[in-house]
This record gives C-alpha cells, sequence and structure tokens, in this order.
C-alpha cells in the first residue's frame, strides 16, 4: 500500500531520472508512471516504477526506473492460452543495473533483501551498463536490482500480462493499493 | 545504390541525430546502422537510416533517422504464414513527421516526390511531433517525410520482415548495394 502523496513523489522521481536519462516523455505521461510496491509496502526496498509507451495485443513496451537500492522481486513470465509467455529484451540507459537470471550462481555485487534468500533463488549476475540488453525467454526467472545511483532501462516486450506474472515470494500482490494522504 | 564512403559518413550523421535527440548508443552501433537507399540511388530524396536495436522471432525495435526533407517510401508489411504481418508502433522523438496512412485525403504540408504521384497513393496526413504516437495495423499501406530539421523516431513492432516488405514503387528494391568508393 502506499499513500496518495507517495505515488506522486514517486512518479516525479521517476519523470525526473527518465528525462535524466535522455528518454523524451511529455507531461501527460508522468501521471501515468505506475508506481508498483508489489503490495509489500516498502516501495524503497522492493518496487519499480514503471511507464508503459505502449500496449498493444501483440507488443508492449515500456520504460523502468529504479531508485537506489531498490530491487524487483524475482517472477516470471507464465504461458497463458497460446501465448509462451513474455519474451522481454531489457536495454540499460542510465545507470548500473545487476539482474540475476538461471545458471551456475555468481553471485558478488548484489544483496539478498533482508530475511528473504528464499525469495530470491536466481543467483547468476549479470552487471549491465548503459547500451547492455539482455533478453529473457518465457518463463525465465529474473530479479533486478541497482545501487545508490539508481537506474533507467527499457523493457521492450511481447503482450505483458503484469497482472499474471508469478512471484517467489507468496506475500507479493501484483495490484498496488493506493490510499487517500 | 551506394559507396561506401556515402555509407559511413550517413551511419555517422545519423548516429549524430540519434545521440542529439537523447537516444543513448554505443559506438558499436553506429556500425550496424543501415542505410537504405531502396535502391533508387537517391539516398537524400528517397531512403532511411535504421538502428535495430532488437530482432528476436517476436519484436523488433528501431530508431529510425531520416535526414532533411528525406521522405521513407510507400510500403505496407504483408502477411507471412501464420503471421499477420509487422503491427509497427512509431513514436516521435526529435523533429516533425509527416505520416501518411489509410482515410480521407487531407494531405496539405507534405509533398510528392517529383513525378511519383502514383508511388505515393495514401494521403490521410498525420503531422506528428516528439512524443507523439501512431499504431500500423499489418498491412497498412503507409509513408513518411521530414523537412529541412530531420527527425528520429522510435518503430517499435513485432517481428520485422523487411526483406518481405512490398512497395508501391515498383522499382525499389529493399535490399541496397554497396559498392566501393
Amino acid at each position: 500500500m502506499i499513500t496518495r502523496q507517495q505515488q506522486i513523489a514517486a512518479q516525479k522521481k521517476a519523470a525526473e531520472m527518465i528525462r535524466q536519462a535522455g528518454i523524451t516523455i511529455s507531461d501527460d505521461e508522468i501521471g501515468s508512471i505506475e508506481v508498483v510496491d508489489f503490495g509489500l509496502s516498502n516501495l524503497d526496498r522492493e518496487g519499480v516504477q514503471v511507464l508503459t509507451l505502449v500496449q498493444t495485443q501483440r507488443i508492449s513496451i515500456k520504460v523502468l526506473a529504479l531508485f537506489p537500492n531498490q530491487t524487483e522481486p524475482e517472477h516470471w513470465h507464465p504461458p497463458v492460452g497460446d501465448d509462451p509467455g513474455k519474451e522481454e529484451t531489457i536495454r540499460v540507459i542510465a545507470g548500473t543495473v545487476y539482474f540475476y537470471v538461471p545458471g551456475e550462481d555468481t553471485f558478488k555485487e548484489g544483496f539478498i533483501v533482508e530475511g528473504k534468500a528464499d525469495c530470491y533463488t536466481m543467483r547468476k549476475e549479470v552487471v549491465m551498463k548503459p547500451c547492455d540488453q539482455l533478453t529473457l525467454a518465457p518463463g525465465e526467472k529474473h530479479w533486478f536490482q541497482v545501487r545508490e545511483e539508481g537506474a533507467v532501462m527499457y523493457s521492450f516486450s511481447t503482450i505483458a500480462r503484469d497482472a499474471l506474472d508469478q512471484f517467489s515470494d507468496p506475500a507479493i500482490e501484483r495490484v498496488t493499493k493506493v490510499v487517500d494522504g
């Protein structure tokens, strides 16, 4: 749960980071930035800010902004009907992103959110800098995090059905509740 | 046909425009910018510069740079096997793009390439500024052009099969021949 005031502040901060990264967005688009706390009510620790630029029945284009030391929880994109699941390419625009995917444990630079080792099981580390890209196959578990400088990246994918994403942390709900205040 | 020297100069010019528009690209990516003359050997008049960022079996992400007064010829994306054809969303990042699509003739600001009225049949005009977007359904004929300032835009789409695109101008060949010189 976040307050409306937190939501607006996070949208503004994310918009500044996105523009600072050189990405052209309109003032109208700022209000559509989704502030996602994954139902954990600890946005600064586990969360992400998402601006969806394109969402059709076939593709989805998003700009993701991560605040300093924020972690996006481990999740994967399951099959839906005839769709094998979302295929997603990340392209980092600003900052350094520590990305974790299936494979040999090379965990070194990252940190595990306190008390949540069971919720962050992928430990193959990919350190991504601006212009670096990585493509996730449908169903591939992944999570990512940033340090003090935060990061901005694109997510280019087949159709996104965020509400159907699956998470390793059973406490997560993909819908963020926004309350007055 | 273009010379290798023309190709390199056009890549460099396109890269400058892309970076000027705030889009982060690596030095390595400059050399992969495709300089397309559509086989017409008149790049400044009819042509486009294309940097492909992502090309998978499902999606394609490109940055398009148009030089001053350049026109991208009228074309459409046909069905291929089970694929109904490429669905494409254009997002303008810098400059003004004059886009022509099916519908009522509202042609006003554009110009038709000399002697080629038959090759530019779509005359519904959409004037696009930075942050404006437009989604083209598969099979929808379209062409676009720019003025003195040129333009930079994203093309977010389902899988691109450029070599299978169809053009109104029978003289066009999608593969650009690059010769020594």
